[in-house]
């Protein structure tokens, strides 16, 4: 890959492959923002585990920003002066803010050690009910991608549950800090599952379900949770985020500065 | 300005250019830190002033970059593949973190807004000490550039010794915090007036002083706006830090993953 085609900041237009750069761009925004946490968990045995889970998520990321670039130059393969499939280093690197298709949730700051587990219990039921049906998508990478995937959410659903049952039912300042990050990111959800014409398409071409599916299993998830450590849940709000449109809270354009510092800086550097 | 030209990571190596770089960084990553608070400041009229001061600093920072890279350049002049003066884009936006040469105190997180005060108090406290001395530099650049200067920081030192004494003696958590952010800074004091090879240069060819002849001059400044703050001042500790050599905390880099975005992401942009 030599550093001309490195240079050039992708942009991906085929539904099928914003369907699945969505998912991709959920996992690397998460990760990324798990790996802040690296020598600063509360306990060396978490800051493990925080580190791991960040490393899952960034292993799903790779493999689905590899098919997504892969979806695009396939759609672009009959046009004049199509060019080669940008691949998952461009893709995480020289996209701008407006090109990232994360849904908000995942960018937020990472917030107070019940924040990022609450928000971790979030996108694990999220994506575990997600996982578990792109395990029959029509696309063979991205079923097999699943198929992997699945089993790694099953132990970030379980281990951020825990966390969450222990703080929110534990002492009086953590059910405060669990309650707050509840309230914090509850408004948040709504876009988790809100359906649009993307989502039609991979329903179409068997990709994958349309995010509305997936709400009945994860309000499911999330009330068991929720039951266990005493949480109330909170009341819905109106859906108001458009992360999955490339529209972004103020905190993603700093994190990207951030994440794509080394390559911008060296540009077409590789490991 | 060529783009090719602007993707050479500028090194500055002569000492009068360390010594002007060293002055010129130390204003442009507190204006950077202190443009952090546009639209947070906790009044409109603070909001504006923080900018004024950034925007001072970030104009005395423009002009000793220059002159730096006119400095350095001259000392190259007679080695053989000499380069064009880097210009303060290049110097801004293209070095690398080790190759910022201000001190540690400016790039600290910019905290509260008792911090934000008394670090713009210390600050300005030794930058007036410094541009008074500056005009008188044998450089006629670096004279007239302090000539302007040495008012602006004035104004400056008079705006935050204002609110160092009116949180300091204020009420119960306004000198709770102006006590905590004077615990936090004091150790990053002593940077501030260590001498060492680049200030001998310095003083040797008439080009500025010595960081270390600013000590009784800043410890007076200090010393009068302190009592009437009532507050107490620390114990000093000893010099650790060696930000204006090129070592610094690990604040620094995610700074200039911000600073430095734009730059990077549009190598050549130029407004």
């Amino acid at each position: 890959m030599n550093a001309e085609v490195k240079m050039l900041a992708p942009v991906v237009t085929d539904a099928g492959a914003q369907y699945v750069l969505r998912i991709g761009d959920a996992c690397l925004v998460l990760s990324h923002r798990l790996s802040e946490w690296c020598g600063h968990a509360p306990m060396l045995e978490e800051d493990l585990a925080l580190g791991n889970i960040a490393l899952d998520l960034l292993g799903q990321a790779r493999a689905l920003l590899t098919r997504a670039g892969q979806l695009q130059a396939a759609s672009e393969a009959q046009a004049p002066g199509h060019r080669q499939a940008a691949d998952e280093d461009q893709l995480a690197y020289l996209r701008e803010e407006r090109h990232f298709l994360n849904p908000v949730l995942m960018e937020l700051p990472r917030g107070d050690f019940a924040f990022t587990q609450l928000r971790n219990l979030m996108a694990a039921c999220w994506l575990l009910s997600l996982w578990d049906r792109l395990r029959d998508s029509s696309d063979a990478e991205v079923a097999a991608i699943a198929a992997k995937a699945v089993k790694e959410v099953q132990y970030h659903q379980q281990h951020a549950a825990d966390w969450v049952v222990r703080l929110g039912d534990g002492t009086e300042e953590s059910t405060r800090r669990m309650q707050a990050a509840l309230t914090q990111l509850w408004p948040y959800v709504g876009e988790l599952f809100a359906s649009d014409a993307v989502d039609a398409a991979a329903v179409a071409s068997g990709l994958g379900p349309a995010w509305s599916e997936l709400r009945d299993d994860w309000d499911a998830a999330m009330a068991a949770v929720l039951a266990d450590a005493g949480l109330p849940r909170p009341q819905d709000t109106p859906h108001v985020y458009a992360g999955r449109q490339g529209v972004h809270s103020e905190h993603m354009g700093h994190m990207l500065a951030t994440m794509q510092h080394l390559q911008r800086t060296y540009p077409g550097g590789v490991w």
